[in-house]
């Protein structure tokens, strides 16, 4: 059985706000124990009360914990799920925040052993700062978390990280990886990339000094992504390149299609700008509709992470039906739905 | 001599915020009087405190007014101008806050009498949301405000416009019209744009539905702008095209720029994240000074306004040296500066 311990490993700005988030529940049955390749920040996430312990071997973090969660960079967690296989006790839940999917759930299959249970998941929540001091409990408040089980996860396994996610006050989201990676191309990497291109733009020309001294909160909103963390975006893009190469074929399609209208006359820009205006003002009033997984009772953010460890959670869920299916797409179907036609996806 | 009024033209998110600052600036000797094409924006800016008194007509709101402030979009400003001239009185000042000041400085030339004192004007500041119900009297704190007085407009004119910033608690930056279009373009109509051609790259992708539920803070963010006034962006297009063209063709060039690096590997894809996030927090933290007109003692935010019509303030800077140079370039030193070479500029 497992022991009231969650490992978290890598504690900058997502690991150490997951730490004070968990930290911070009442009556907490759990120890929070916590590891950094830069052994700095784990220290600073301990003394800001995210970790109870840091250590400072991946054996010793893993050491009987019933939750292991993976706050790396995408290349990082390569590494440590090859690492981390021979010390888990049986049993074990293993998740990660990573920003790509696809990957990583085949890392955890390759590497990880049949008693793992491994689920990925993916808060869509972030800061431009990174690091530990840039952590706060409510970071995941209202986000979504999206939530990639491997077929080998049992119901059990996907309760613990249901739990995670309501207790840090996220909206978890079932997706499958191939579709969250595509997806998140398009409303999260090529963003970052375009807020770099922007930047670049400006900086690299001749007149920035005097540019910049223009530049009001527009400018520096549309930059912010650029001031993140360059070892994540850059894992980012080594793990989703291809989805990444779409998306900005898409945007320079886009860019094509307004420099027509701004020769085109007032009606064709006006049109463009007024129903962009109207969609964006829906999508933010009345954004779409989480699903819920199906054939499972969602837990209360009060009970699921106090069951985890408690024995009586299996008995609990044992009768609900099958895990819900993450409905794997073949790629086929989902260059149909995302309207790709060339042969690169 | 000229009353103590102040007439604003356009009771929107800008103009309304203008009212707000002005009207609560302790022991005012100035009465607020403003109008809007759609007079349920004036009575509700009235309501919110931003006028004394709200008008039907433009020769009612500009009689007898010592300031007149020009806060609609920019084509709508070609015709207020036009109108406005034949009801000044000899000497009034007037300004605008229009997101573009070639044409405007061109329409003032053209339309205004040579008694009245045109100096542009242009706040770096703004919201997603329009209409007065947007609007905050704090608007403008901090804020970048770009000045451009007409070779008309005389010292007592610019410290007037300068009076009014300061008073608004914005930092004004004096600079060639030709100058300023170029510039915002690139720090404001070209990221404007890129918002809404991120905005319908997604929205217009067959899973919309499916990658607004993964939609984090930063696509919200990065896509703000295309939710702004969709007249306003028109008119900025339709005023500045040229540059806004020149801008987004440097723009596609750098999203090649990202993709040869994201097709090179590791190495280059981390020094373009890695310099750019040095080169923004460079920015952030230390952003380029302000340079003080020359030859102008700024007069102090307190003082300004309330001198504005007291006529001391004439004697007070008239042995002042000469009005700061606006600095004009030929278009040929410009295009050198931004480093472009067509004919288009």
């Amino acid at each position: 059985m497992a022991d009231n311990r969650i490992a978290i490993i890598g504690t900058g700005l997502i690991g150490t706000s997951i730490g004070l988030g968990l930290a911070s529940r009442p009556n907490r049955n759990y120890e929070l124990v916590g590891i950094d390749r830069d052994r700095e920040h784990a220290r600073a996430a301990k003394k800001l009360g995210a970790l109870d312990r840091e250590v400072g071997s991946l054996e010793e973090v893993v050491e009987r914990a019933g939750l292991v969660i993976i706050a790396t960079p995408v290349v990082a967690a390569r590494r440590i799920l090859e690492d981390i296989g021979r010390f888990l006790i049986p049993g074990a839940v293993v998740t990660d925040v990573c920003s790509t999917k696809a990957e990583v759930m085949r890392w955890a299959a390759e590497f990880l052993p049949e008693t793992a249970h491994f689920v990925g998941g993916h808060p869509m929540a972030g800061r431009e700062k990174s690091g530990p001091g840039a952590a706060a409990a409510n970071l995941f408040e209202g986000a979504t978390w999206a939530i990639t089980p491997s077929p080998r996860a049992d119901e059990r396994a996907v309760q613990v990280v249901l739990g995670l996610v309501e207790t840090l006050g996220a909206v978890p989201l079932y997706i499958d990886p191939a579709e969250h990676d595509q997806y998140a191309a398009a409303v999260s990497h090529v963003p970052l990339l375009t807020s770099v291109a922007l930047f670049r733009m400006v900086r690299d020309s001749q007149g920035w000094e005097d540019a910049a001294l223009l530049a009001g909160p527009g400018f520096r909103d549309i930059t912010r992504l650029a001031s993140g963390d360059p070892t994540m975006a850059r894992d980012i893009m080594l793990t989703n390149r291809d989805a990444v190469l779409h998306w900005i074929g898409r945007l320079q399609s886009e860019l094509d299609t307004i420099r027509t209208a701004l020769e085109s006359g007032p009606e064709a820009i006006f049109d463009l700008f007024r129903s962009t205006q109207l969609d964006r003002d829906t999508f933010i009033q009345n954004p779409p509709q989480r699903r819920r997984p199906e054939g499972i009772e969602p837990p209360s953010a009060r009970d699921a992470i106090g069951r985890m460890f408690v024995g009586n959670l299996y008995d609990r869920i044992k009768e609900a039906s099958d895990r819900a299916p993450t409905r794997p797409r073949d790629d086929a179907d989902l260059k149909r739905k995302l309207g790709i036609e060339d042969d690169r996806l």
